[in-house]
């Protein structure tokens, strides 16, 4: 998508094919910089400190990885330590495993020579299925757009609440929970989206308002607790999000918070679907709640935020009293029961196992 | 209660009386200091800006600053033009009309050189009054975090939730949310409280931290996307929040996001109870989401937020790209239907008509 009128991927190699380039999501919405990966190290702090995040980006960026790992040692046993390295960094993110295990069983058959350029290639291959993967989820979220769009005799802006980033910035391009409005305004139907702040991290104030302001799209940017009101006074058409994982019985690990507003959209009736690359969907857990683990972050990033201060630069200020303490879990499970559908690269389906199966019977 | 080893109220008159000492609560929880208010205008100023917060202590200083209005000109318009001023500094809390109403009713009918002192004397009456409800409300409310704690056997602390502040800092002394829980401390009860941060203002991170840390009081900041996920995971006993207003039917406008929790502790069998004097609640209304007016407040609320940098200094950061909108609602209404009960200070009753009607036979 754009930025400043110019097309970007979120992740994408360099010219010479040595190194790879992303964005340092960190410093958005106030600075726009790109930073080159080159080793092993580099890929894995970029996904532990969050430069990159999104499920899918975070998958892109580990398969990177461990192509950066082959370039310096492409042994068996370097190849199992960079895959563990990768897979620690961050626990929930189901298809970052996916991508590693993608990668490593390309890798593994081949002579130790052969697999850097290996895994260049099939890195950058994920990368362009994410791509594909995303904009096929984008249109069929579309029609769940225009059938609001045209249900209301096309009288007024579809509004749209999501939670958090499942943006283009959180995939290679399109994003999963922001595909269906891109696509949707390039189908000429106007929609507003109101923007969860999200906080500890901000990633809706920061990455999601970035990126619809980057595209001229309408949106309003409000604190997490607002949602609720918004839904009982019909302000909201319905809710989009993404998901780290997906049980294969449709329980869906998102961003804390998440879980809040499926409840209020189902107290009001307002429809709660959940975007996702089938790559998130974890067949193997058949309960969310007792099997997803949820990371802890650090307590600093509530007690602390980084903003814009009137010089210019970042500052990082602190919100609590010294001495308060803070705990702060990354993730929650929103029950299938309260997920009004999901949508995937093949088609929308119930949240349910039926459902999932139906789209992707190989899973049966 | 006490900052600093020191017991505070939050509202108190000058030694020679002719003004009205207040926390300046916008510097808490980095800076401690007091203001003096001396005319109408320092009133009306420190309640719409917040410098005094809280449904009661609004109530207070309401009260206050008619006195200090009597003292430049006493005449029926001045009194008329005074209440009138007030009113207008935050629609939202009913009993700071009622607190007006209260002082007027006993000025009306007073020659205009009486009333100053009069008034001065109504008002320190009412400041009286609201301590004395907050400690009653107190001592019923510990009787439910008494029953917590016995029903686990006495084997850990009683883990309660509280959004926003309804701390003492709302009120004159004990609070509302929060007397149940110093009631609880005095008896010798282990509690750990969970903070909503509560944005966009932040009132639980920055004063319902700051009160309970004052008060050694062990707690835990989290962001307001938390609490369902700990409602989930069996870590939330019980959660106590204050009101702004409370319908006839027990209807409860409090702070935005405030619904949500109710939700989830619904959703998860966790009780909810809201605490209030019941000068909040306004007998005349019986829909709260459709009757109590919501106030949309300055979107630079969202946008940026203050806190202390690093060079010691407060500090106020952007955390929205430019350019990007937002939209901020004071309050929501959490229905009636998702609320355990209501802590008064004639007792805990259901919130329903009936139950308010059962202790407050002459509201009938």
């Amino acid at each position: 998508m754009k930025i400043n009128g110019q097309s970007y991927r979120t992740i994408w190699p360099s010219a010479d094919g040595t190194a790879v380039q992303i964005i340092d999501q960190t410093k958005l919405p106030h600075l726009f910089e790109t930073v080159t990966l080159r080793t092993l190290e580099d890929a894995a702090h970029a996904i532990s400190d969050m430069l990159v995040r999104g499920a899918p980006l975070i998958g892109a960026t580990g398969a990177y990885g461990l192509a950066l790992a082959m370039r310096t040692d492409a042994s068996d046993a370097s190849l199992a330590q960079a895959h563990d390295t990768l897979v620690r960094t961050r626990p929930t993110a189901v298809n970052l495993k996916w991508a590693l295990d993608t990668v490593q069983a390309v890798l593994s058959p081949l002579p130790p020579r052969e697999r850097a350029t290996a895994a260049f290639a099939e890195a950058a291959r994920i990368a362009d299925e994410d791509v594909e993967t995303c904009a096929r989820l984008g249109e069929h979220g579309l029609d769940l757009i225009r059938a609001v769009w045209e249900s209301q005799g096309r009288s007024r802006p579809v509004n749209i609440l999501t939670h958090c980033n499942a943006g283009w910035l959180a995939t290679v391009d399109w994003g999963t929970a922001t595909a269906p409005i891109y696509k949707a305004v390039e189908a000429g139907i106007p929609v507003h989206v109101y923007v969860d702040e999200t906080r500890p991290r901000n990633q809706g104030a920061s990455l999601t308002a970035y990126e619809l302001n980057s595209e001229n799209i309408p949106h309003s940017v409000i604190v997490d607790n607002a949602g609720g009101h918004l839904m009982q006074h019909g302000m909201i058409d319905l809710c989009i999000v993404g998901t780290d994982r997906t049980t294969a019985n449709g329980d869906v690990a998102n961003k804390i918070g998440t879980y809040l507003k499926a409840l209020a959209a189902h107290d009001n009736g307002v429809p709660f679907y959940v975007a996702l690359p089938s790559s998130t969907v974890d067949w193997s857990m058949s309960d969310g709640l007792r099997d997803i683990p949820i990371e802890t972050r650090s307590p600093r990033e509530v007690t602390h935020i980084t903003g814009l201060a009137g010089n210019g630069r970042l500052e990082t200020v602190q919100l609590t009293p010294t001495g308060s303490a803070a705990i702060n879990f990354g993730f929650d499970v929103t029950p299938a029961r309260l997920v009004t559908g999901l949508i995937t690269e093949r088609g929308v389906c119930a949240a349910t196992r039926e459902g999932l199966t139906g789209l992707f019977p190989e899973r049966r």
